[in-house]
């Protein structure tokens, strides 16, 4: 058990019961979670994706038969992994007959609700991480949150996060809809701080290469320490010489003066209260 | 030599003179530098700084003299490393005579021409990392930006990067600034991002722990990627739904929805230029 209102759950990698499961979707996540759950010996029946060559291209990889048309789902299948944008899903679901199977989802931005009108068994099984179908992803080091409100169901999502390997937490959609929130800050628009930079140095015509071991030693840093006790550069000390001298080089860019702007306040601020 | 504008030098590590040096600064930068050139054989005079403490405590590492008062400085080292806040850097130099030595300042902020006034021999020997005292830095892994118009300088900061192992540029002081400001998006805004996303998992009392893997994920893929071509999350499709839900629990922190809004608008109009 983990403090806090969430739980963090101790692995049940006891019964090696291979689970038998469909996908709906086949994106970059269902592609990279479809894969660890098949190396972890899990079967697959079918994966549905509305465009063939995605249906086609996971489900080859999974040993499961491709379907573009949601209707012709079996409704046979103990578990249906659902990994749908979350505009798609209510669409796709109402045409899919899941009988007595297990349904989830992966969404970090859905609750465990909107599965309701289409299964009675529901859960939720979200990895945090970001994903390319190109890009190997070691779940064994990251987490995955559980949400059911049914025990079978619960033993089954933590068996399969054990057989990946990840930390699993149980959390409510209210938390999950928080830690996505989250994630995009951490990600999303850390990755878009990157781009920035890159634009800024093929200006000079310098090459990205250099920021590399920069980029790594920030992510690396937080890893060990709270991210606002290694806050560093020109904002912390609202140190106007230099940060007038960078806003000036900005004034083609008037979006990204704003943001240098907001992001430096933003330190300045956040500074003083962790001082206090 | 390399493309662009920038040269990238090679190494001239053939030659293991050590080369005495004094330090005026003893702060983050100024003791992982230190440190790695005595780490490579070479030896330290004296170490200035306006407080004591610090003074003493950076001498003590390099085998040097501690000095508070800048007239106390030795005239005759033949090389002096300034890395002051650039505010500081005039009112200190002023008051210190550095002879025939070389003086080099380590700020990306600052052109070469700041020195100007204060030796007669001058350079810039730029470490691109983010330092703390305490956290060892590997200068073989970080690149290392030179200016100077002096010839014999040059060589001197040459071989001391070397000696160091780090990647050595020649660039000018513009690009170095602009370079600068391009560290600042991928260090500084990038950690205050990582602590918005702290912050906001302690409101649902989630635990920092679960973005680790995220963010090193996230910084590890741009090692390999450009960073444009591997932006995800809900604003590169302009996701109103998962948007608006996220802005809704920003409702609390104007400050964190502007800056939601910003870097969502930023995210999708690079995405729409990419796709040009």
């Amino acid at each position: 058990m983990g403090k806090g209102p969430y739980r963090q759950l101790q692995s049940n990698r006891i019964t090696p019961n291979n689970v038998r499961i469909s996908f709906i979707g086949a994106g970059n996540l269902a592609t990279r979670l479809g894969i660890a759950l098949k190396a972890a010996g899990h079967e697959f029946v079918q994966v549905y994706s509305r465009t063939e060559a995605s249906a086609k291209s996971l489900a080859d990889l999974l040993g499961a038969e491709p379907v573009v048309q949601p209707e012709a789902m079996l409704s046979d299948v103990p578990l249906y992994i659902c990994a749908l944008k979350d505009d798609a899903l209510p669409e796709v679901l109402k045409k899919i007959q899941v009988g007595n199977g297990i349904l989830v989802h992966t969404a970090g931005s859905l609750p465990l609700d909107a599965l309701k009108p289409f299964a009675a068994k529901t859960g939720v099984f979200y990895p945090l991480q970001t994903f390319s179908k190109e890009r190997e992803v070691d779940f064994g080091t990251l987490p995955i949150f559980l949400e059911t409100k049914d025990k079978v169901v619960l033993y089954i999502l933590k068996q399969l996060a054990s057989d990946l390997g990840s930390a699993i937490y149980e959390i409510s959609s209210a938390q999950r809809l928080q830690l996505h929130l989250s994630a995009v800050y951490a990600c999303n628009f850390v990755n878009y701080l990157y781009t920035v930079s890159s634009d800024l140095l093929q200006e000079q015509q310098l090459p990205f290469e250099v920021l590399k071991p920069l980029i790594l030693e920030t992510a690396a840093k937080v890893q060990t320490h709270a991210p606002s006790s290694v806050q560093t550069g020109p904002a912390v000390r609202f140190d106007r010489t230099v940060m007038d001298k960078h806003l000036k080089l900005l004034d083609k860019h008037p979006e990204l003066k704003t943001l240098y702007k907001d992001l430096s306040q933003g330190i300045f601020k956040r500074t003083k209260t962790s001082k206090k």
